[in-house]
């Protein structure tokens, strides 16, 4: 059943809308109306950026990071670190420890944790142009940043056994209490992994 | 600061997600990743539709109400039944009353309410054409289909007295408990008004 009166086109603009996250059809009838309302403001200049990102963002033949260059901006800038890779799952990872500031190396993504629920083997992940970038001269630690989930921690261990005796460092961020989180809403795993690497105060 | 390292186009597009209702900086990052995941899928088509809605659908110069034809689909519907107008605020309202198929006649969209402290005069609504079309002689009935708000009651007298002493039928919309709706939940008002008009079982 169409969702307005207005003609199919509206409709079709709707379904759309109501695929993307955190939208249902009520919602993304919502913001069509809200976008019709603001066709120059909104509406038009979003047609034109998903179309132009849609063309020029592409997975970086390097690290697997998205940018609109290849290499990305990261594997090209002469700045960082060039001795430190850490290894995430997704892009929004990058995009999350970039906007923190937390590391001034460079990054692998993996596009995914080794998942055999889901049909993801170690073949279906970033792992081999991994394994090549790790036997370059620079290269001396590789840093594991992906979830502490089951998933995640099954493939640091599978990386872990990839890139053993090359003499690198392996690292994996800490597990502790997150900075401004309160105690009793932590899990017993979180609350047992910070009291276990508890530090001088 | 960007949210993302993937360039400015990017990071404007996630800048005009974020201005859609119920999205922040946040989601909107997410869903222009999930877009990006499917750009054949979603990210494309969602261009192209918004782009073709943005330039086809306007509004019908009878009604107000949006179509990507004008007269709109339902002024140019001759089986609808023309002596009857429901005049609504807003062309959602027109989408939900034809969801429902609660209204067989035709409409007029103000494109608003009478709204002093948002400084919304009669002059910025679409009341001029609505007694226009009251006059013709085959329009019998004005229903008011404006909410049940301080503005939308001042907007619904405001019309009232425009259209008076030419014969016609004015009516509203009744008050009462909404069907699948629970008595502990709802207002005094709504309570009073639905108690005050109570029917027959």
């Amino acid at each position: 059943m169409p969702r307005t009166t207005a003609g199919p086109e509206l409709d079709h603009l709707i379904s759309l809308l109501s695929k993307l996250p955190g939208y249902g059809p009520r919602s993304a009838t919502r913001a069509a109306l809200h976008m019709l309302r603001k066709r120059d403001a909104v509406m038009r200049p979003l047609a034109d950026a998903l179309s132009k990102v849609a063309e020029t963002v592409k997975a970086c033949s390097v690290c697997g990071n998205w940018d609109a260059s290849d290499p990305c901006t990261i594997c090209s800038d002469e700045a960082r670190d060039r001795s430190v890779i850490c290894v995430v799952q997704d892009v929004s990872d990058v995009w999350a420890l970039e906007r923190a500031r937390a590391h001034r190396g460079l990054y692998h993504i993996l596009g995914g944790v080794i998942s055999p629920l889901d049909g993801i083997g170690p073949d279906d992940l970033r792992i081999d142009s991994l394994s090549e970038r790790a036997s370059e001269i620079e290269v001396r630690e590789i840093i594991l940043g992906m979830s502490a989930t089951v998933d995640g921690q099954t493939t640091a261990h599978y990386v872990t056994e990839r890139l053993e005796g090359r003499g690198l460092t392996i690292t994996r961020m800490a597990h502790g209490v997150p900075v401004g989180g309160e105690l009793d809403v932590l899990d017993e795993g979180t609350l047992a992994a910070a009291l276990k690497a508890r530090r001088p105060f």
